[in-house]
């Protein structure tokens, strides 16, 4: 008899903040859990069925995590793929599929894929070397960004002139040129295997000027219909287009002259996806589930109109984290704070977030504004 | 330093869908969570901190798991209470308190409880034994309730006629006039040690005809603010009176007349709140939660009208449990599955529940009634 969803282990590679935010949403379908991540004390160590400490990265780690799961999926795409390639080729369920994480795993190839598929996306050079960035000062102003292992901002450097390019990283990466955006939107789509595809609305991103981490998410963005539309079809347009089985975020940038162009995708649940627990009829994390799976995918449509706000470490403080403004936060309706079970706090380090309803879009900027300079994580 | 609630440890008495709904509300803040139950596979069991399998009602088993706690809480009121107060002397903080649990555990001290504090409640008369059940025919029709132990229905005689006497119980209990209501209602109410206090919408419950459990339940209730308001009025009554910190579910009867009685009260999260996890601003978990943790308590209002079916498992089916009906269930948008962990189904054990929302709550009755048709639990 063919196993139903209770009967099937799902083996999660990272045990972060979504990991622990998919668990929540697993519990409401018995599915057995089991994780593997570097941390010991990572957020999910005592949420999981199995939780095993081990290197992401590491061929023998992945493998023999994954050999005992019916299906495995990710919260983090920084994996060893070819443990991930083997255990496809033994039958485990590999959602999304290696070749989409390998790909995605180097922004060099996700830009030619986006090239070679027609996908809108910022004109960009592919470098080798902090040599090959010097001779570019032509197409500046240009972000300079290396191809693998860059995350939460790191591996990203903005280049106005050709005094910035001494910043440029030496490994192979690529110039992308500085787009000059009216909004960042992002859209989550997900796919399951039998080739269903539901797209979430629009949200906008603020991203933090310096830290270049979201600070803000609003839902929906304040764009039109049709530039709705139109980002969520080419979300949906890139996952058909990899031909994934999963959760898919695409970061869009709406140009001033009303252009939608593909910046980074990432193949799990995303940072731009968190106000979906409360504010969407389905959650990211619950699609996820479901797209891996092999359930059906829920409605995505907005419950009400929400905001997230991200608690980032505090500057200047390391150590035990300790939550400044939560009884202050927590009075007020509609507000829900989502901590990440994370010990030590660091600068700018991912802690939790809010997530903020209003029946009215128009209150929302104010109350993540009052939210944000309520809550601090401090040690 | 006083601890804030990331460094508590809270314990709960009892690791079944309560306490496992308590954990994934907890998750959101970072709140240490050990569990006691009896069952080594208790639902809770992979989501703790720390699960200790034991015995609820043995003094020991309940000292020494609280004594490593800064709060104990329950989600099962049958447990040993002599531990409970010898732990609230040494400073534990027990939320409900002991005398409450005491009090609460005998439905003979409920009801005495209600006379002496003018509560209204069905006219009762307390007995000792079968035989002094068997001389009041004159006080029929009437439910016969055992004392102690009764739960999910167990315990519990309906009695019409002097032939239906013989079904008496033989042991300490009452018998209870049988009200001819209009409808049951059911208020869950909170109160932290601030004396803060908090009651939800009321809502309507609709019993399955044999089992005494609640088969549908209606938020809102299908009565008028009046009612409304004087059913909360009359459960943030109960909680006061009691001087309970905690969460109370205040079940009532509407009389055809318009008059509220007190029925039963259960100091912990109820079957009839499960609606709040979607349906309300806060849910009942996590109010439970900030009750005894200290917090301050949420608002409670709904976000929507929602309904709940009681997924029990069916009847002539005992074994390994198996979903029947779940994807077509879950395609429907505002169809919230929740399973409970429970490995064996038996003839109307409680396997999980369904919330569903509408915008119309004319809609939810014939939601309601197919969702409960289409999902079956066999073995």
């Amino acid at each position: 008899m063919q196993k139903n969803y209770q009967q099937k282990t799902l083996g999660i590679l990272g045990g972060g903040q979504l990991g622990r935010m998919l668990i929540q949403s697993a519990i409401n379908y018995n599915l057995e859990v089991h994780i593997l991540d570097p941390d010991p004390n990572a957020p999910c160590k005592f949420l999981s069925n199995k939780f095993v400490n081990g290197d992401l990265k590491d061929y023998d780690a992945v493998y023999s995590f994954g050999k005992d799961c019916d299906v495995i999926s990710i919260e983090i795409e920084h994996v060893n793929t070819e443990a991930l390639f083997r255990l496809e080729k033994e039958g485990v369920k590999v959602f999304p599929q290696p070749h989409i994480i390998a790909l995605i795993q180097d922004k060099r190839n996700q830009k030619q894929f986006y090239l070679d598929q027609g996908i809108p996306t910022a004109p960009f050079i592919l470098t080798e070397n902090k040599e090959e960035v010097l001779k570019q000062a032509a197409f500046l102003p240009a972000v300079n960004k290396l191809g693998k292992e860059g995350y939460d901002g790191r591996g990203v450097q903005l280049m106005r002139n050709a005094g910035d390019l001494e910043k440029a990283f030496d490994a192979p990466g690529l110039l992308e040129k500085l787009i000059d955006f009216d909004k960042e939107l992002a859209v989550i789509v997900s796919r399951n295997e039998t080739g269903e595809v539901k797209s979430f609305p629009s949200v906008e991103c603020a991203f933090h000027p310096e830290h270049n981490l979201v600070e803000f998410l609003f839902s929906p963005a304040n764009i039109s219909d049709t530039v709705d539309a139109k980002a969520r079809a080419l979300a949906e347009e890139v996952i058909q287009k990899l031909d994934m089985v999963g959760l898919l975020a695409v970061e869009l940038f709406l140009t001033k002259s009303g252009e939608l162009l593909v910046n980074e995708i990432a193949p799990r649940p995303h940072n731009s996806g968190h106000h979906t627990i409360e504010a969407n009829f389905t959650s990211q994390f619950e699609q996820h589930l479901r797209a891996v799976m092999g359930m059906p995918l829920g409605e995505t449509g907005l419950r009400c109109p929400a905001a997230m706000v991200n608690l980032l470490g505090e500057d200047g403080f390391t150590g035990d984290a300790i939550v400044e403004g939560m009884d202050e936060a927590i009075k007020e309706q509609g507000v829900y704070l989502h901590l990440y079970g994370k010990k030590i706090t660091k600068p700018f380090r991912k802690m939790g977030h809010v997530t903020l309803l209003a029946e009215d879009a128009g209150l929302l900027k104010e109350k993540a504004d009052r939210i944000k300079e309520l809550i601090k994580i401090k040690a």
